[in-house]
């Protein structure tokens, strides 16, 4: 079948990859409309270490369930949670089976990815996507539930002030999902652009450029996707204040200057952490079930965010046109 | 008079320093008994961009006090705040005084230091020290705050594992107040003759080399003073879990390997914070009255971490002691 496979070194279309096979449990899944996501960038320059298919946003359709009895998901639209758990270690037993010890997760670790003719995830995994939803919406569930993450894990008390430091896929989907809290929200991103969507939606915004680092913000969101986005949160933040991390890049990383683990560049000095006891919160995956009633309710706007549509078998090419500063989210279609 | 002082590249004794005048408000202070922090030695690898008269942990007589009446502090023994407020700003009027926006703090930001003849610090900064608390004692109310600070900053539900990562000056003291919650608690540390005093104390204790790093500790508080001590921290615990951050590092500085800021070094990679959705608490100064509460009531053993006791005119001397690996609390003597 055809997929979009990273090597080890670069990202290459192939027609010729194995067809994938349902372990017991799993479905077989055939994407209808794919997002390519910052971590799918980060893979190519070596974050996590992972090789093979690439990309986990997806809303497709069930082939084929492996299971005794026929499952009634076989021919619906779903969504699916990307981590793939054991159910057995003690974070899942714990009640968090995202951190399970064991897990796979969909084309970031130890399993094959979504930019394929076809590809595999447990059963368990999967939601179906309400009719009113199309396919354009649901691709956005993974990506909104990393941003709904964030209200499950910041308790919020009076009415704050909240900056989301980045203008990217993730920054403005962030934007739109704390502008439901009881909070002050400005967007800062450093593309005008970007930033004129948030005009549309009514959120407050400015360039970075034009902000003054005044250590005043209750809470920053760094979605940068660049290890100099905590520098600046935490020249933003008030002392006490928090800082939700949500960027992740590759250690050595050329394309991100300054990552962390990059020789030669400029490390972060965290010193700022302890002398203003900033709360520094990671962030990853989030609620599905939120994101996608969000989209069904259509509380989030994410039509705006689409720039390009390419066919799978452009992936490549995709993939280099996301990384463009004036690309907001590229989808891929079979 | 005599003082011993950071000129911006190396300590200096030295006979001439001006004395000090207290402003209104101010006390002027003669230290009985002054303690070696690491911040000191930070300082003088060019942390904060300090210089100055040296020193911030200190018990000493109060000579005069800068008001219109006489002040009982005169000729009683004390304490004292390091952080030097405006009572004005946002933080101070927000309740979060020791991070007022135009603080100076003794001996590390815009004021002379303790390490002197006499020194001054506002009246209000002052606490009295109880008769049966020795100045052994007593000078160790600044550090073992600071140790109290994690207890203000955790909330703990549960009976936790908590390990306390180093096994120098703060990390036997935060140890030995670790163990007054309701947790196991044990002290990672790489030299075997500073954990022995946890033996005494009852606290269990591990070599560093000895320990699985397995990312099953609810709570690690990073005592290392290395950039490299977040790196073993985000290793050992476990996925949701949090990690109180009491290390400071001067940027390049060469005395810690890979501390942040350091050209060529390797800087420490936080996207595991990510995604174990680790929290980081920074943590610095904390509150007198409760640990000078714990010291008068013997909770806190101090005097067993004292290794060296030395002249004020040794100091420079004294800074080098304090740097060694077999030594954990020098104090300076008049």
């Amino acid at each position: 079948m055809r997929a979009l496979v990273f090597d080890g070194s670069q990202p290459r279309f192939t027609k010729t990859h194995p067809e994938p096979e349902p372990a017991s449990g799993e479905a077989l899944i055939r994407p209808l409309r794919m997002g390519i996501c910052s971590t799918d960038l980060e893979i190519c320059r070596g974050y996590m270490g992972f090789e093979g298919v690439l990309g986990h946003e997806f809303v497709g359709v069930v082939e084929q369930v492996n299971e005794r009895r026929k499952s009634p998901l076989v021919g619906k639209r779903v969504v699916g949670r990307i981590n793939c758990v054991c159910r057995k270690c003690d974070m899942c037993r714990g009640g968090l089976p995202e951190h399970c010890r064991d897990r796979t997760v969909l084309g970031i670790a130890g399993r094959d990815g979504c930019f394929a003719d076809r590809f595999t995830l447990p059963a368990a995994n999967l939601l179906e996507v309400p009719d009113s939803l199309d396919d354009d919406g649901a691709v956005f569930t993974e990506p909104l539930a990393a941003a709904y993450q964030i209200l499950k894990q910041l308790h919020i008390e009076g009415r704050p002030f909240v900056t989301v430091l980045g203008d990217g896929r993730l920054g403005l989907l962030c934007a739109q999902v704390m502008t439901r809290l009881n909070a002050t929200v400005r967007v800062v991103g450093k593309h005008p652009q970007k930033l004129a969507l948030c005009e549309k939606w009514g959120v407050k915004h400015r360039l970075l450029e034009e902000v003054g680092l005044r250590a005043d913000q209750d809470v920053v969101v760094d979605c940068t996707g660049s290890a100099q986005g905590l520098k600046v949160a935490m020249q933003m933040v008030r002392p006490r204040g928090r800082i939700v991390l949500k960027t992740t890049v590759a250690p050595g990383s050329s394309g991100t200057p300054g990552s962390p683990g990059t020789p030669g560049s400029e490390p972060v000095d965290l010193s700022p952490l302890v002398i203003h006891e900033i709360q520094l919160l990671g962030s990853r995956c989030g609620p599905f079930p939120d994101a996608l009633a969000a989209l069904v309710a259509e509380q989030v706007d994410v039509v705006s965010l689409i720039s390009r549509r390419m066919k799978l078998a452009d992936g490549v090419e995709a993939l280099k046109a996301a990384k463009r500063k004036d690309v907001i989210k590229v989808l891929l279609e079979p």
